[in-house]
């Protein structure tokens, strides 16, 4: 663990977009795909992403660090999924494995995931076009010394089809709470779907999603340039937001609204014991208030989407180095959040 | 209305005892009883009431204020029940009557209620020793100057019988919040009233006990001396005080009521509405924190019960002047308490 601030630090809770996704699908012409490769083209393929690194400089390369996340204990890898550093699937995945990511977070390449290669860059906010040049200027230094599975027709080749074109997953992490509250996602979703793209929850250990926070992204990979791509979700995710903010605007003049996010903040700035699932709903709500105007209380050290995943149960074992009892987690979680808003 | 610190102002909140009260029946020899008599009978009690009290001297006068309650509007009645300045039924009798009230409300004198006189002492905390003399000095007093309804075999006589004999009532208000949280105020109740005495909930504008305070009195008050009626009364609410304490100790030291008490703490200094039933509630759990000192946080510019009966509906009406629609009053209410704990 670094100390350097990561992404999700710098996320402001004075805005309904939280981050902005991209990543890249890629694979290694000379190897086989993952579903078919032997541990010994596994480890090629990590050691030749290494080296294609290397190649972006000494200055480059000393801001990654190199994790051999099948050394992690079951507890930091779920840490690092809550931190959308790598995907679930990721660690489940047998054979050599390899994850490179950056002091900040905000840049990783997971080697030997569904595909050879996956490139993400994530940044905290509305930074769309920042996440993008990004990662392209990573897609581009791996490629002079990789040769990419490409074909003219498809364009990159990928383990699943529906990655196959672009290779392109864009995504916005937006905080939907009014939406949420006046039963409208669905609605949403359904829109958001005929036009190539789709919107879910973003979940923490529960399976509801997380603090009405929700990722926005594109489903078609092909047929369009990434560019393309990229300004139709910016489109549909402004549109999304702008719903957000009208329901928002006026929520806010009612005295339910002040009441309810003041509650929230009197709650999580006193409680000696919460579970996870109250936290986050109350976070979600305190964020709204800052977001929204209503709550005019000070804010908390961190932002409210560190908070939230900090207090989730794997990353506060791992902070504690030892599995937590239930009641042992719910005060740790209520002194970390008293402490985080303590100023 | 009056600035001076009333008695319910020095409830000092570190305590199960809240106050000490002695209340005497008494009626004049020469008069017809209030159920028989007439305006004019009725208005002549209340002269000599006056005068007897004005034999006091200057400074014990001017202390008094006589209020005449039929003048006032509803809201302002209730108001003085509240406070427990009257009774309810005081004010509901048809025909003159006459209360004389002293600035800091320790002492009154109601004429013409069920019977003549009913003097009353009120003091806050433990405090009946205070109180008995108090009402003594004030019961010799008017004595000098009229002559009460007195029978050599059953003493005082009154318009029930059940106050025949001293015509005294004593009674603790004291706050017991885990007595009740464990559901054994009826047990309590039970052996109570075995020994001839009688415990019973506060009750403010609701059909609840209002913030598990209760009241326990004497019920007998003939066949015993006044002061073996006190004394009576001091042991058995020292036991259920003992009791009360008891099972604090063990609470105290429990997360559970930590997060009680502060969550209580948390929501009443920083909620925009709240009803009189959850203020209430949660002000007997931030009361209960104070006492057994499971609350660390700053105690309010005045104490709990105090806070209680300033949220009462007709008191705020009192003080605005005005009837509030619901919303209205849950949103001062939230705002009167906020301020109260903003030092």
């Amino acid at each position: 663990m670094n100390n350097a601030r990561k992404w999700y630090d710098e996320i402001d809770d004075s805005g309904i977009y939280m981050s902005s996704r991209v990543r890249l699908a890629r694979n290694l012409r000379k190897y086989p795909f993952t579903l078919m490769q032997t541990d010994q083209t596994a480890q090629s393929v990590i050691t030749e992403a290494e080296n294609a690194l290397m190649r972006g400089g000494e200055d480059f390369w000393n801001n990654f660090i190199k994790i051999n996340i099948d050394e992690k204990k079951d507890i930091e890898k779920y840490s690092y999924v809550n931190k959308h550093a790598i995907s679930p699937e990721f660690f489940k995945r047998r054979g050599p494995k390899g994850l490179f990511l950056t002091l900040d977070e905000q840049l990783s390449v997971m080697v030997n995931e569904e595909d050879h290669l996956r490139l993400q860059a994530i940044f905290p906010g509305n930074n769309m076009e920042k996440a993008w040049e990004r990662i392209s200027r990573l897609d581009d230094l791996i490629e002079e010394s990789i040769d990419y599975a490409f074909d003219k027709d498809f364009g990159f080749l990928t383990s699943c089809p529906t990655n196959t074109g672009t290779g392109l997953r864009a995504s916005y992490m937006a905080h939907l709470p009014m939406l949420e509250f006046v039963g409208e996602i669905g609605s949403v979703a359904q829109a958001v779907g005929k036009l190539g793209m789709t919107i879910r929850g973003i979940y923490g250990e529960g399976t509801e999603p997380m603090g009405s926070i929700y990722q926005i992204s594109n489903q078609v990979t092909i047929g369009k340039s990434e560019e393309d791509i990229i300004l139709a979700l910016n489109t549909v995710t402004a549109q999304i937001i702008e719903k957000e903010r009208a329901i928002a605007q006026k929520a806010v003049t009612n005295i339910e609204t002040a009441d309810k996010v003041y509650r929230a903040y009197g709650i999580l700035t006193h409680c000696r014991k919460i579970s996870l699932k109250e936290a986050v709903a109350l976070l979600s709500e305190v964020r709204f208030g800052y977001v929204s105007g209503a709550l005019k209380e000070k804010r908390p050290k961190n932002n409210i989407y560190a908070i939230m995943m900090n207090i989730q149960n794997a990353l506060m074992q791992h902070n504690c180095g030892r599995s937590l009892r239930e009641a042992e987690a719910d005060a740790l979680r209520a002194e970390f959040i008293r402490n985080s808003f303590s100023i």
